[in-house]
C-alpha cells in the first residue's frame, strides 16, 4: 500500500467510522500524540482532544445522526502529514471537508476536521476505490 | 522569530493581503512547489492553483469585497507543515478556518484555506500581538 493509498484509507476509516457510529474506531483514529482541531458546522473550534471525542460522542449517539458517504477524496502528501479534500454526501445535503493526519509510526491518526455546507453541485464519482490520487 | 511566529506571520499575511485586496502579496503567499487546495464557503473545492489564484482575484476585486479580520489565530507545527485555525470576523458575520502552510526554505507558503460560517460566539481576543501558540 502506497503512503498515498495508506492516507486515503485512515480517511475512509474516519467516514466508516462516522456512517457507523462507531465511537471506538473513531476515538482511536484521532492521535493522542500531536494537537488535534476540530470545526464541526456551524460550531465554535474545538482543540482539547477530550472535547473533540466528546462531541463525536454525542453526534454519533444521536438518535438524528446522520449517514454519510464520503465521495471524491483528494489526497495530498507532505512528508509525514496528510490533507484529504472531500465532498461528504448526507441526506440533508452535500457538504466540502479538510481532513489532516500524521503518520504515527506506521498509522496515520486524524489531527483535524472541519466540514461545512457548500452548494457546489455533486461531482462524478471519479474512482470506486477511494477517489483520484495528486 | 520562533518558526510558530513564523507561521502565524505567514497567517497574518493571507489576512491582510485578503483585507488590503493585495492581489500580488496574496498571490505570492500560495505556493507554486506544492500541491494546493481551497473551499471557499459554499463551493465546491479548487485544486490547480491557476484556479486558486483567479478565486481570489475575483474575490478582491469585486466592489463587494468584504473586509476582514483574523481574531484567536491558534497554531499547530508538524515539523515543516503548521495548521492555523482562526475566526474571521467579516461585516456579514463570523467565519471559522482552517489555513495550511508548508515550508519552502525560509518561508511558510499557503496550501490550503477552507471558511465557513459559524453560529459560535465571538471569542476574546486572547493575544493583540497574533494569537494563543499551542
Amino acid at each position: 500500500m502506497s503512503d498515498t493509498e495508506a492516507l486515503l484509507f485512515a480517511n475512509e476509516t474516519f467516514y466508516r467510522a462516522f456512517a457507523d457510529k462507531d465511537m471506538d474506531v473513531m476515538a482511536d483514529l484521532w492521535s493522542r500524540d500531536n494537537p488535534v482541531s476540530c470545526l464541526h458546522p456551524g460550531w465554535g473550534p474545538l482543540f482539547d482532544r477530550s472535547e473533540v471525542i466528546s462531541s463525536w460522542a454525542a453526534i454519533l449517539s444521536a438518535p438524528e445522526a446522520p449517514d454519510i458517504k464520503c465521495v471524491n477524496p483528494k489526497a495530498h502528501l507532505f512528508q509525514d502529514v496528510g490533507k484529504v479534500i472531500c465532498f461528504e454526501q448526507l441526506e440533508a445535503g452535500l457538504m466540502v471537508a479538510t481532513n489532516i493526519f500524521v503518520r504515527e509510526g506506521s498509522l496515520w491518526k486524524m489531527v483535524h476536521h472541519q466540514g461545512a455546507p457548500t452548494s457546489a453541485v455533486m461531482p462524478v464519482q471519479e474512482s470506486p476505490a477511494g477517489g483520484s490520487i495528486h
